[in-house]
């Protein structure tokens, strides 16, 4: 993609309610941009970053057994007045008439939404266990919104539904996600902590957050400073054996928040001074819930002797919104972003230092070639000076950097930039088939 | 995928409302519920194709040189003040006020946000011609929701914006999506006409839908019989030279809405007798209005001589969710559905008749051969006479079936069936290398 034709708009300074940096980052390298109040478009730099998200949440989700479908955004009124939460959701719930007079709200969440749903289509416990998910957007009236994505009103997430016959299974089922929630944020570069978590609204019993260690977080976590050292290591789950192991030792130290901090667990007691008190920024939650939702709504299902039985549930969140800016807090520097290759919106920036014949000819030619072999490339063609180019491609933050001037093109040579590690290396300019293997390695 | 794990539930009947024969598909298969009047969930089947004829969509668009964002659906009441369209819009637009009692609404269509958000980042020529494109959730607040996903409430849709510096550039973008419209139904499997069309209230001069032909269609539409021989035979488009070539043929022929009809036209008087009056399915619509809204909501641009002008502006629109409907309505006998190869939610629907342990495990082998070689299956493992699995499968429609019964099985044969032409033949189980090639030409 060449830079000059894309909708990347930069901003040289962040408004001053863009109080932090992945907040600030976002609007500076042209990734979204505020529409109204607490609500964004995402431009073309932004969206890829969200896509890919996404097509990991999903092909992990898809491991893991789950179905994905899509609900609609609009949900009628009546279906949280059978739940009971249509009063109780208050405020930050938008509620909305539609010309008939019709009660309808943009859903917060989808628990009333899934329920009603398999209520009406599943009959037999040969159905289960089923866990249905998908990725749409919601909305949360918040009153005030700020940090950008991070706490927006109109916000994508992943939510995923659990339906069981029996606890025993629900428990499985929980596991599960809890085992596929490490894994998503493994593979997207992230360090997540499963924590002991409050239900708050949704209700039930056992829940977890899963939450990024970041100065910038909004909650208060303690945490055993072991817990870091666990690794997925692109290992892949084998959901049949190892999700019992993994429960286990994830579970095995400590790690809470603020709310479920407890004195007296044996975990921290043995081991406090391991224990760290830091800020978490929550990107997923999941919940095990019981028969809440299936018994207020009256979701009856045949067991395999003939008796109606009110499947337990369970729901599994990820802001995929949200995520973005929780993987800028957590991989940036002060030149701007440093985006995880699975993740970055293109892996290659490449820049020609200079609008000199040459160096420009140098550039259309290894840009054809990248574009050829597959390589996401961002072409920086711009009439810009060296210097803002260089703060550009440290900003926007890709993998890689490729720049070609004047000085190294009269000694044949590229400069290849690795933004991670800050590492420059000179290459041969003809040696393509080199550069290419090290930019797909 | 085991349909037995999955969530595809059929229905004997569809309901009564249930009109044309898209909807009631629609709903035996399993692709959609409606979770409120006008208002759907799509179940994975019905996801897989919305998914899939997305993804088409947005490949055409990225090789058109559109550039892909996402708005949200939410948008403030100021700028359709702004452009004067607040109160026309009338009853159909979903209105909302927020917990601060801001006037919102549920986007019903995108020229004010996109016109905003260019506004506020382009400052240059230099930037143009741009197009932008989505694909995002509308809701148009229909007063008798009907006919399914075909005039539901809550609907998908791809909507494009053209910006240029003057009447010639917006013409050229406008011939672009015209061509880039072809070619998007065409890969789809569809004859799309486009057809000279009223403007409504987008407003603006130049404006075609495209329209398939079908009984159950809205309008009522003529067009010359020829047009329905062109093709674009996976023939790619070469946007810098076919573009008017592909317009002029195109539009040489007599094809116009109700609305437009015009028995003046000579392209009419001339060959009157070719001239049929048919009913036809909106699918896609292209405007190019001017400076409707750039002058209305003052988006001015410095153009090269330094001088502020209102870009020329065109909006391109394709109901990704009534595209569904429509692809059925032209696509099924009075068995099902009979999917085209690129939007099919499965390729291939494997049945074993009959519950003998020799058929399993020889349906069981195959369905791990066909996943190995990624052929995407859905297999019917079912407790369920073979009557009811080839009425299953008839209905659903994938290309193919591969059925294996006690009877063919004693012979070392499988019985593979083309959807599309009914064709059945027997072939030899141990040759599955034939039976992948087949399946994957």
């Amino acid at each position: 993609m060449l830079y000059s034709k894309y909708f990347a708009p930069t901003q040289k300074e962040a408004p001053k309610d863009a109080s932090i940096v992945s907040h600030s980052l976002m609007l500076k390298c042209g990734l979204i941009r505020q529409t109204y109040s607490g609500i964004y478009i995402w431009l073309p730099l932004g969206l890829k970053v969200l896509d890919k998200i996404s097509q990991i949440i999903k092909n992990e989700m898809n491991k893991s057994g789950a179905i994905n479908v899509l609900m609609p955004t609009i949900q009628s009124s009546d279906i949280w007045v059978e739940s009971g939460r249509y009063d109780d959701y208050g405020l930050e719930m938008l509620r909305i008439k539609d010309r008939h007079g019709k009660e309808l709200l943009y859903g917060p969440t989808n628990e009333e939404q899934i329920t009603q749903v398999v209520r009406d289509n599943v009959k037999s416990y040969k159905d289960f266990p089923m866990n249905l998910y998908q990725i749409q957007w919601k909305f949360r009236d918040e009153i005030r919104p700020r940090f950008g994505v991070m706490r927006g009103r109109e916000f994508l997430m992943k939510d995923a539904y659990s339906f069981d016959m029996n606890e025993e299974g629900a428990v499985v089922s929980y596991k599960k996600m809890f085992a596929t929630y490490l894994k998503i944020f493994d593979t997207l570069g992230l360090k997540a902590i499963p924590m002991q978590a409050d239900t708050g609204p949704i209700g039930g019993e056992l829940s977890h957050e899963f939450m990024i260690l970041a100065k910038t977080g909004e909650s208060e976590v303690f945490c055993d400073k072991s817990i870091l050292d666990l690794s997925f290591s692109n290992k892949e789950i084998n959901y049949d054996n190892d999700i019992e192991d993994i429960f286990k030792l994830y579970t095995s130290f400590y790690a809470a928040t603020d709310e479920k901090h407890d004195i007296n667990d044996t975990r921290y007691t043995t081991n406090k001074d391991n224990v760290v008190n830091m800020r978490g920024i929550e990107v997923g939650h999941i919940f095990s819930f019981g028969d809440k939702y299936s018994k207020s709504m009256r979701l009856e299902i045949l067991d395999s002797n003939g008796k109606l039985v009110n499947p337990q549930m369970g729901s599994y969140g990820i802001g995929v919104s949200r995520l973005v800016g929780a993987i800028i807090e957590a991989n940036h520097d002060d030149k701007g972003i440093i985006w995880h290759k699975s993740v970055a919106p293109f892996l290659v920036m490449l820049s020609n230092m200079g609008n000199q014949e040459n160096v420009v000819n140098e550039c259309n030619n290894l840009y054809k070639i990248l574009l050829e072999n597959n390589i996401d490339v961002l072409y920086n063609n711009k009439d810009e000076s060296a210097g803002s180019k260089l703060a550009t491609a440290d900003m926007l933050g890709f993998p890689y950097q490729i720049n070609i001037g004047n000085k190294s093109l009269a000694d044949g040579k590229l400069e290849l930039k690795n933004r991670l590690t800050g590492e420059v290396i000179m290459m041969d300019i003809k040696d393509t088939s080199k550069l290419i293997s090290i930019l797909k390695s």
